[in-house]
């Protein structure tokens, strides 16, 4: 038998910038009711950029809610019903003023399944080409480039204490040992 | 120059069963003012746990945002100041009715930093023993065991959708590979 479970009755707490918060009423498999808290949102994507002597962009930033800058790939939220390579390239060319000739999707991961809808696509991109910055009104950051292989030796140090960083990173390093693509150098 | 923001005023706008929403007005860099939604949230822990025939240790279970069963790691979150090995030793015996020999950290992660402060340990357990399930009221699942190698596969082929299950599972082949841990077979 499949686990699930049934809405029943809903409201909106709260809808702002990024987010929806919604407040369900839900009947388990038991029989039973519960509430669940669920906080929708559009989707995002990161990427996995490397240029022509194999760096990882990665890109410097403070994040409000653990007060403090960490090192993450460049990524951003889905505009509206914007494809996942639209927006991947949008904010790819945005944060790190790169455009890429090859832009391949390699996974997808769900943040937080227990409260949460958002859905990350991840993409390899190699084949850099210059481009601006177009940062957002609220948006600092600084691009740091750093050698592929020392950035998986830093995920594995716990150095990358971002969730997709750190899967975009193993994820692209799987594939590249199992030589679904080139190394650049 | 670091990258910060700085917080001039705050609401709860909701606090609830799992997560309590924030809306704080902060101040940027650049010295403009915007608005930041904060989820916070207490933590939680995961774990990547082998048996002695190398086999991991999932679970399936319901997850309301997304409306899908889907596999992932035993996980829980911290009860109030509980340690994460405390806490990870309590959710995989209370999910898969096991205890464990050995119990090591591994990683941890930030699930979405642009708007929740959740932090993940994640540790890697072996040498299990029984025990007895024992799940919150509001929780169903199955456990289902798969080899270790082949829990890599489908995180390769983008058939395990949890990040924490995939960061999880990324790692732990990496540092088994390296061999920090032994390969139980």
């Amino acid at each position: 038998m499949p686990h699930t479970e049934k809405k029943l009755a809903g409201e909106t707490v709260y809808s702002g910038k990024i987010l929806r918060l919604e407040r369900d009423q839900v009947l388990l498999e038991n029989g039973h009711q519960t509430v669940r808290e669920v906080v929708r949102h559009n989707g995002a994507v990161c990427i996995v950029a490397v240029d022509e002597k194999d760096n990882l962009l990665l890109v410097r930033q403070y994040r409000y809610p653990y007060a403090q800058e960490i090192l993450e790939l460049p990524a951003g939220k889905r505009d509206g019903d914007e494809t996942p390579e639209t927006c991947g390239r949008r904010e790819l060319e945005e944060e790190t003023a790169c455009t890429a000739a090859h832009f391949e999707k390699i996974g997808a991961l769900y943040t937080t399944p227990a409260f949460c809808d958002e859905t990350i696509h991840i993409f390899y991109a190699w084949g850099l080409g210059p481009s601006s910055q177009h940062l957002d009104d609220d948006e600092f950051l600084t691009v740091e480039k750093v050698p592929f292989a020392q950035a998986v030796k830093m995920v594995l140090a716990g150095e990358i204490p971002d969730a997709k960083t750190q899967t975009g990173i193993l994820l692209a390093h799987q594939l590249r040992e199992g030589g679904r693509f080139p190394k650049q150098s």
